[in-house]
């Protein structure tokens, strides 16, 4: 199809929402390790999982032969409130680029959670509440998840408690207020609200908090109170499986046009934009069909794929949660507090570490002032505003282009736009200012982390 | 049509964004009343106005005949990279209601600036760019405005500076910062970088400003500057013949679906949205071809429809702008501190003010706690988080959906949602926390507030 025929945003039409997520690991040869039991080290069953997740979306965590797996009629229903989301072709930035490339983003913040996280957190919502529950608690970073989260629980009437890294909570006051406008409660984490909480204080006093941190006093929270459970935004095959209708509404929207990526870029933090949009991509090269080549892109502030280990680890700082096999920096592992935006935590989604681990997919990281030049650039020229962890996708992106602009070649590049930046502006501002600065862990920092490891291989 | 068909997003093609705008004021009989020259009061010529706005702005402003104006390639494509904008049927609210009414909302605040001003920031700029001017300078109450007029200038290179009302610039450091990233000047206004300025700042010594305000001094700074020009983001003819596409892409997506709205209620502060939103259907009842209830909504804080007076009035408080026949409550009239977000100007557009003045619409005025109970409601049942000035509308079409459930009435309602409200939370904090309190002028303050009208019938 001749290129004219492209418009700068294709929508598909509200049928063509999926309406089964794709489940990578059915596809997978080498299948992401099982999560241990912390007490036993033994694989977790699903009696071991059904206290911490709702049975549902234990069974979803487990399955590894179902490659598509219904998603209920209310759930979609809620998709057509905010999906489909437009796959955006960048005519502006290959213009003011001058590369040969073409380039395609897909972009999830055209919600109010403003970002992808919606995809998933509506679907945990909904399985918490036909399983009865009263409500869920949760942890969140920069604050996506847990205002996707507020919006879930309240369209589903369900209570909803939030962890809040704590240099998140102060740097992000309105976050904050989003979430109590949909009637959240949020705690900034470490707090004194729980025994892992006033551990963590106890062993470093002052901390400005971690994902870890966070996660260890949302699992305790639910665990010790009846009727709630524990959810997670990122990082979960489950998580992952959901967020697979980012690939999936990208596929169609480009088999309609004849398109097909050569480079599929996406941000990873815990790997739920990046797992959601390369799925189906993935599906093909698992099965033979196609080749793409994947790029993982992650801050050099918090670099898990390029400089952690693939080891069994704590998912939390806490160490209550179960171990998984991912590549990590160790559960210990604070990110700098000048770091902006979230892709902050230690390790990584077990599937794409497995992918990564088994050469299916490249990582490159980058850094944070390299990052907000590319955010600018891109928002002066796209209108669009992004948040800090898309705009590492977008950097890459950016300069995979220009790589094509020396070489010649007419590369076809796709990436996620997974967010806006709106909540970012402290962040921005620091940019704006000439004061944000990078921060890259030393050699010995991360042995220091990766001390921590458990004894398990 | 069976309504099982009309899907929860109406999403038109990018083909079918409109190439023309429409002009409302060439199916007026009695026409808006002309601009007066504040010196010797006659009706300001093409070229009384040639050192305040660019010259083709200048001809659109003064086009009574012309009902169609073409919408030039650039900005057609600009238009693309946001619009066509979402025509939502609220499916949720409705149920949620219990009403017999159909709800439908045009979404604006799916793009960056969060609102529909870009629609004429965009136009202005790339007049300005056309006309070879350096810059434009303007003012911006809430925000959404200033923050599209510096998207549209990044856009097209353009110097941008804005003269924020003082309490905006302080409630809403965010904002700032978004305009920063897109390269824009931001100064709080009242300021002393004016003559017009510092005598305000005399006058009323610790004012938190006003647009009125900010008008004056963004002037002051076009009228002085070689190659600038100021530029306006509601009240103008010019701003709601851009406005226009707003209504017209809504009329096309209803027309569709053979749907007929009987109410359309837009919020109203200087009139850009509810202006660009009714003006299709207006034309079809000025043509006495169809009959509509058009419904302004207005703060009871600044009430210059309900309570206002038509007549000829300064548009900004220092006096050196033109003179507009239109419902004012005086040039001088200062909104409370305690009212949250825009819709604090104290005058209207002419256009709308004729209309309203000669019985085509009708305009109801609303508190500020109401508004919120309607926004926070709103949020968690349709998942968009609204501005403060289009939960105004919301609230209005609440109430009018909640009549038809009492009388059983089918009606079918259509509202402006013109934008988001992410840079509002700290409203929704205030309101959140119970703090958030309303405020009525007394007679005897609208009165006094009178007297300084020009003597000029």
């Amino acid at each position: 199809m001749s290129e004219k025929t492209i418009p700068y945003k294709i929508y598909l039409n509200e049928q063509e929402i999926p309406k089964q997520w794709y489940n990578m690991r059915a596809d997978m040869k080498n299948k992401p390790a099982p999560l241990l039991n912390p007490g036993t080290l033994q694989p977790m069953t699903f009696e071991d999982l059904r206290p911490v997740f709702c049975d549902e979306l234990v069974k979803q965590e487990l399955d590894e032969t179902n490659a598509f797996i219904d998603i209920p009629e209310e759930i979609q229903d809620f998709y057509k409130m905010y999906r489909p989301s437009p796959l955006i072709r960048a005519y502006c930035l290959e213009k003011k680029l001058q590369t040969p490339a073409h380039i395609y983003y897909k972009f999830e913040g055209n919600n109010t959670s403003g970002s992808h996280k919606l995809n998933s957190a509506i679907a945990q919502a909904y399985y918490a509440k036909k399983q009865g529950l009263k409500g869920v608690t949760t942890e969140t970073g920069a604050g996506q998840w847990g205002t996707a989260l507020s919006m879930a629980c309240s369209y589903f009437d369900l209570d909803c408690k939030v962890y809040m890294v704590k240099v998140s909570y102060e740097q992000k006051p309105f976050r904050r207020e989003v979430m109590r406008t949909y009637g959240a409660e949020v705690t900034p984490s470490p707090s004194e609200t729980t025994n892992v909480g006033r551990k963590i204080l106890e062993k470093y006093p002052g901390t400005n908090g971690s994902l870890g941190c966070a996660i260890s006093e949302a699992v305790e929270v639910a665990t010790s109170h009846e009727g709630y459970r524990y959810v997670l935004g990122s990082v979960l095959n489950q998580v992952l499986l959901h967020q697979s209708v980012i690939g999936l509404e990208t596929k169609t929207a480009m088999d309609k046009y004849g398109i097909t990526p050569d480079i599929i870029i996406g941000c990873a933090g815990g790997g739920s934009n990046l797992g959601g949009l390369i799925s189906p991509f993935m599906g093909e090269k698992l099965r033979g069909e196609k080749n793409y080549d994947f790029i993982a892109v992650e801050p050099a502030s918090c670099p898990s794929f390029t400089r952690g280990k693939f080891a069994y680890d704590f998912c939390d700082t806490g160490m209550v949660c179960p171990l998984a096999k991912m590549y990590t920096l160790g559960s210990g592992f604070m990110p700098s507090p000048n770091h902006a935006g979230g892709l902050r935590f230690h390790g990584m989604s077990s599937t794409l570490s497995q992918l990564y681990h088994d050469g299916y997919m490249r990582a490159v990281s980058v850094e944070q002032t390299d990052v907000f030049e590319a955010a600018q650039q891109f928002a002066r020229i796209e209108g669009i505003l992004p948040a800090p962890e898309s705009s590492h996708a977008i950097r890459v992106a950016i300069d995979e282009a220009l790589k094509c602009k020396e070489t010649g070649e007419q590369k076809t590049i796709l990436f996620g736009l997974t967010g806006t930046g709106y909540f970012d502006m402290y962040a921005y501002q620091k940019y704006n200012d000439g004061l944000m600065t990078d921060y890259i862990p030393s050699d010995e920092e991360l042995e220091k982390s990766f001390a921590s490891l458990p004894k398990v291989d």
